[in-house]
């Protein structure tokens, strides 16, 4: 099933070397229509590493009443039993919820806060609609990690995601620490797109978002990638965020402490680069977790519009 | 085979509550005897605490040596096929080596480093000997960490060591970084016993070194604990030293890094503590697992001899 024209070969019998991307990382260079709250700084640090981390971008008690809805959700027999749930496969906590945005009003209207669209729309340069939106848990003591992995080389190869133009917001719902497994990434990873070996057999999806075996970057790869831009994990209260690239390599550890790790992920994807047939497989997944159907451009809609009264435009970032 | 006065019952077949125990910390107060190189807030540290950090210890340069030596014996057969080398129950790399001391003479020496040794009779309060002695490696992406124990509960239970009066030594023969699995440690779990479920079965060693099941402490006194007294992962370069004490409540986890993490331990058991009949089985650890016989009084040698005319007695600790 692989096209022949396709310009991220993955999923193969052989491994191949890795290549340098030609596709942008800022997309709206030079273009005065997708100005945002980025200034030159942190868009060279973004193209730089792959990421921005904003430490405290909203305040700790503004994720209280998210974090409240997850419980009550919890609380919804017929959604836990949803294929949109996801189970830790050693403990059979919830590992993930899939389609937030259309779940919850309250999280729906956050995926549109101008402060974060703001600076997704400079990123890619275009209108945007949420790709995927998901929540990943880990609770204390509990919560296997996840092994280093580009979401492109997935979202490519298994939803046909045809272009590296898309970010990811990682937004913190409880404190994130050393020892509650944090994201890590890998600084400058981005640049570079790793083919995997490995087929991908169909429903590979009802496994996958267990634990990863295909689409995984061979170690050496990594090693290499690593010792040239090294680790970065960073760290911070409820209300963080973190933007990262489609294409940038990143993990997390177990969670070791007794202390929940709950973190926010709203997927936005360029209206230029909807989804077309998957490049290495006959079906595509369902709609939670890659948007076919519901691909409206977001508008703007203020959850917090104190804020915007505070000058918290442009929000200070934290490069590495 | 529960003694009837066993002062720390574990392996039980009910939950019984932990508590606090009445074994000095510090076993020299006010003993000029055991005067040593660490001063009065080095050792009020290490009784609050459990454990004693000291960046940079040895230089980074005199850990290779010790390395190579590791190399060296990997590739020795019939060693590797010993009951002294356990390995990784997920990818059957090497995880502990057993009695380093005895199989090297270099190793042996560093056990009586005058430095280190000065530092544990001190805090230990009479003459020493190795009850035991490992190295724990944890190979780039690969490693399984430990889950949270007290390393005391083990010997007590499993090898009869019959009060709380030995310290672990553990030095950094590669670096120690967030992201390669460093120790994590609870401040001040050492000042409570805390009795575990499960009874034990006979040769439990030949699992338990792989993956602890028995021994591993409630998670709800676990977060009682660490939401007391935190959670710390000291790091640092090779070299770098860790003096725990053996009830100090530590784990650490995977190695996320395509870098080693390769750490030494020697265990110091006072030689009025030498063990017992085991509390909770009816026979015996092998020796490389608990000393019984090899339990002559460690003298000072100096392989670093050239450090005693550098003025770094006393050493400079990091406190938590």
């Amino acid at each position: 099933m692989v096209h022949n024209t396709d310009p991220f070969p993955t999923r193969l019998k052989k491994k191949r070397d890795p290549f340098v991307r030609t596709d942008p990382v800022v997309h709206s260079r030079n273009q005065h229509r997708w100005e945002g709250p980025l200034d030159e700084v942190a868009l060279s640090r973004y193209e730089r590493d792959g990421f921005l981390w904003f430490e405290g971008f909203f305040n700790q008690e503004r994720m209280t009443p998210f974090f409240d809805e997850l419980k009550e959700m919890a609380k919804d027999e017929k959604l836990m039993e949803s294929d949109q749930i996801i189970n830790d496969p050693n403990t059979g906590e919830i590992r993930s919820v899939f389609g937030m945005h259309e779940l919850s009003d309250h999280f729906q209207r956050l995926t549109r806060d101008p402060r974060i669209l703001g600076m997704v729309r400079q990123l890619l340069g275009s209108e945007v609609y949420i790709h995927q939106s998901r929540i990943n848990d880990k609770f204390g003591f509990e919560g296997s990690g996840f092994d280093w992995h580009s979401d492109f080389e997935t979202w490519h190869s298994e939803d046909g995601m045809p272009r590296m133009r898309a970010v990811s917001a990682s937004l913190m719902l409880t404190d994130n620490t050393e020892f509650n497994g944090p994201l890590m990434l890998i600084p400058g990873s981005h640049h570079y797109f790793v083919p995997c070996v490995g087929e991908t057999p169909d429903l590979n999806w009802k496994d996958s978002l267990k634990a990863q075996r295909l689409g995984v970057p061979d170690r050496d790869v990594l090693a290499m990638l690593a010792d040239r831009g090294g680790i970065k994990a960073p760290k911070g209260p409820a209300g963080s965020l973190m933007l990262f690239e489609c294409n940038t390599l990143h993990a997390s550890n177990k969670n070791m402490s007794p202390w929940p790790r709950s973190n926010l992920f709203f997927v936005y994807n360029s209206v230029d680069n909807k989804l077309g047939k998957p490049f290495s497989t006959g079906t595509e997944r369902p709609e939670f977790l890659g948007a076919r159907e519901n691909c409206t451009p977001l508008s703007m809609h203020d959850e917090f519009p104190e804020l915007a009264n505070q000058g918290v435009t442009p929000p200070k970032y934290h490069g590495y």
